[in-house]
């Protein structure tokens, strides 16, 4: 294909018209589904039914084909059985369209047959200068614009506009696998790379780089095209935003399962770790990592330091966050004499890191007040540069009551939060969660995942104070 | 106090006459707590509230002292304040009562009154025979009979009989803080040593050797009391039940903080490690584990090897359990031609591990009939032990029709699951993983746990294994 240029996926992200070209069988996740979405989502954009066997969809004139369409095409989402498409996009080249993303499956992910007839889309696509994404792909998401391309009903309709910008190559990364919607994750934009004929985590690392609305990236890969271009870039975008990465293939038996999923070889594990180090990128682990962390960035200050205050309801928790924090990066910071004299104002037993304040419950009157003056108190220490959290939740009463708090504190804080909430009740935690996570606190599910989003908060912005001094 | 016999505990656990000492103020924390809770959990023996400012509670005479009670009583629950306990202890020696819970605080965990008044108090019990759980502490809990004596009111209606006995030295091991109720978790017993100035992890050890409900032991410990004494009694336990402990102080920062927390030191963590290691012990890191682990050993039989097939409903899942797999010790098992032959049948893209059922979907009149037949299939191979699977929530109609393939399965199957579940829905997650649950298949809220939950089981079917081939 011709050489990359920066930005080749704005013209896939910023679609102002856009073609859907697949079967219109009412509730089928074909083009309809992709359709359906469009609709739900609010697509500010136009959207172009195609199909020679309809006439009408969802209240939409439905083109036999793209020549049909008076307008200009920005892009072109097919979703048709894998042996019509170089036919579909032969047309779509004559429209003179340059963007397209390729819903179907069955190419070089299923068979060789497969891999022949994506060589064939692929060379009608590079000789009309037009872009591919995927084939084998749910496609893009832009919660700015509203454009969604995947035929899968459920998770679509209401993807919160915000800061993170999540891509794969499987997609896993979907709202139909994530529960963005139930934990109002804050998204950008959101890219399935599929097979990756065309288009990969480079071309999307390089609109991130002029993209305004995104604030963190965040990447699935199973594998890495060109890997010396990909650190190249990710260099380049690390210094002005932070890259994490969740990489499997940690084990020699999941390079064989990669290879066989992909149908590329992934190669030995410790080249991609130093590579990521080198390229100043963050490295996760699980998938529950890849949801939970990049939310930190999101919406947090950044930490002055990586001296954290662990502020608790339970003991035992405090020490196990304790751990945690060191475990990631973090150092326990030792409280100045004034604090420890204004906690012990509070209560006696409160002057010491972590800060149980469970055991100022006996001389509280009200647990939830007590809580926000320890908070403040806390992070008003200019020996404390970030605290983790440790709330339980009961019954919804207290729920309100500490989402004021939070809601408070955060006029207040410059310093950055993560929250762990536990308790007896699925439905109280959850409750609880979403109201701190819509003030803009990340909860975590797990305390580790809560130490660990502060550790990379704090190293990333350690990096950045270095660049700034380099740079200055 | 006097040497160890087995089975102290008893004594607190197979009570059948309680006295509840404390405040019976309405619904207030107290007595009334403690007794309004052995009333919901419908305690099977008979209660005695006692204090001198009441005569009725919830229906029950209240008793001035113990000594006011004809019948004789078999364990004394008290919660008042701490200065009142020597008397209350006392009380209770010249009833003759030899076991007592002092759930009050304000003793040794608090300040050196503290400590002088726990002193005290065990002088008191120890010249009359009399043991004690606690203080500081919210007892136990025996499902087997209703006895729970924590005044706590959430999460202690509802705990459902089981397998797994708990303990911890707080009371984040309680239902008042972990979703007992709502994960349906299988408890046999529960206990929170409190500040352990008597009964410690060596009698809930020793207990639990002549348990016969108890299938596996997790314990969250801060400090081990004995090193050499629990130690020798674990070695004992692990030959014929697994014994699963999460202890923090892997830094020096938590070391410290746990000094504070219990006033006592918990040494290097290099010690401790080694120390399980040798006594077949399995150590857990995180609180999340601590929930989660101890379920495969509840209701799962064990795995006659490592051998794991991973059966995944997403690739891209399929490859990081692959990668959690190996790393929890298992290997990746190498299906048999003939199950390789049969999975082709059912579609030509499944034919290696993990098994990828997505790329069955397009050929599948009925995805729920398909995957029964695919882990059917995967688990009749004698060259797998185990499995992995991996399932996608969406909708609540699914949930219904996919607890019905496993409750199928369950009664074919002899070798071990573990379940991750992803989706966009968290209500649909929960409900698919409700009902597989009590359908005793232990579903996980991380991938990666649900692989260390394998590992473990079949590194302890291997230590038992090697034990069953000594005495043979």
């Amino acid at each position: 294909m011709e050489p990359k240029k920066k930005g080749n996926l704005g013209a896939f992200f910023e679609a102002r018209n856009v073609a859907v070209i697949g079967s219109f069988r009412e509730e089928w996740m074909g083009g309809y589904g992709v359709t359906k979405n469009l609709l739900n989502f609010g697509f500010s954009g136009k959207t172009y039914p195609i199909n020679p066997s309809y006439s009408e969809v969802l209240g939409m004139t439905v083109y036999p084909t793209v020549n049909d369409v008076a307008d200009p095409i920005d892009l072109a989402i097919v979703i048709t059985p894998a042996e019509v498409v170089p036919t579909v996009i032969e047309q779509c080249a004559q429209k003179g369209i340059k963007a397209a993303i390729i819903v179907s499956d069955g190419f070089a992910e299923a068979n060789k047959e497969g891999a022949k007839l994506q060589q064939e889309v692929v060379d009608i696509a590079y000789a009309a200068g037009m872009r591919l994404i995927g084939p084998n792909t749910i496609g893009i998401v832009n919660t700015a614009t509203g454009l969604v391309t995947t035929p899968y009903f459920t998770g679509y309709n209401r993807i919160q506009r915000g800061a993170i910008a999540y891509a794969s190559q499987t997609g896993i990364v979907g709202a139909q696998a994530l529960p963005l919607e139930d934990c109002a994750y804050p998204i950008s934009r959101l890219c399935d790379f599929g097979n990756k004929c065309d288009i990969n985590e480079i071309d999307f690392l390089e609109y991130l780089e002029v993209d305004p609305e995104t604030k963190v990236v965040a990447i699935h890969l199973e594998d890495i095209k060109d890997g010396q271009q990909f650190m190249d870039v990710a260099r380049r975008l690390v210094t002005h935003k932070p890259v994490l990465v969740l990489k499997p293939g940690r084990t020699e038996a999941s390079i064989k399962a990669v290879a066989s999923h992909t149908g590329s070889m992934a190669g030995p594990d410790q080249i991609y770790e130093s590579a990521f180090k080198q390229a100043g990128i963050f490295r996760l682990n699980t998938w529950q990592e890849f949801l939970d962390i990049p939310r930190v960035f999101a919406s947090q200050p950044p930490p002055p330091g990586n001296r954290v205050a662990v502020v608790t309801v339970s003991g035992a928790a405090g020490i196990m966050a304790i751990d945690a924090a060191v475990e990631n990066g973090l150092t326990i910071a030792q409280l100045s004499s004034s604090t420890t004299d204004r906690l012990a104002r509070l209560s006696p037993r409160l002057a010491s890191n972590p800060i149980d304040a469970g055991q100022a419950a006996p001389s509280a009157r009200n647990m939830t007040t007590m809580l926000e003056l320890i908070i403040a108190t806390v992070l008003a220490d200019d020996g404390v540069d970030c605290a983790i959290i440790i709330l339980w939740a009961t019954v919804a009463s207290e729920v309100r009551a500490t989402a004021e708090v939070f809601n408070r504190l955060r006029q207040q804080a410059s310093k950055p939060m993560t929250i762990w909430i536990y308790g007896p009740k699925l439905s109280a935690k959850e409750d609880l969660s979403r109201e701190l996570e819509s003030l803009g606190f990340p909860t975590y599910l797990n305390l580790e995942t809560a130490a660990k989003a502060l550790g990379i908060a704090a190293s990333y912005a350690e990096v950045r104070l270095r660049l700034d001094h380099r740079t200055a």
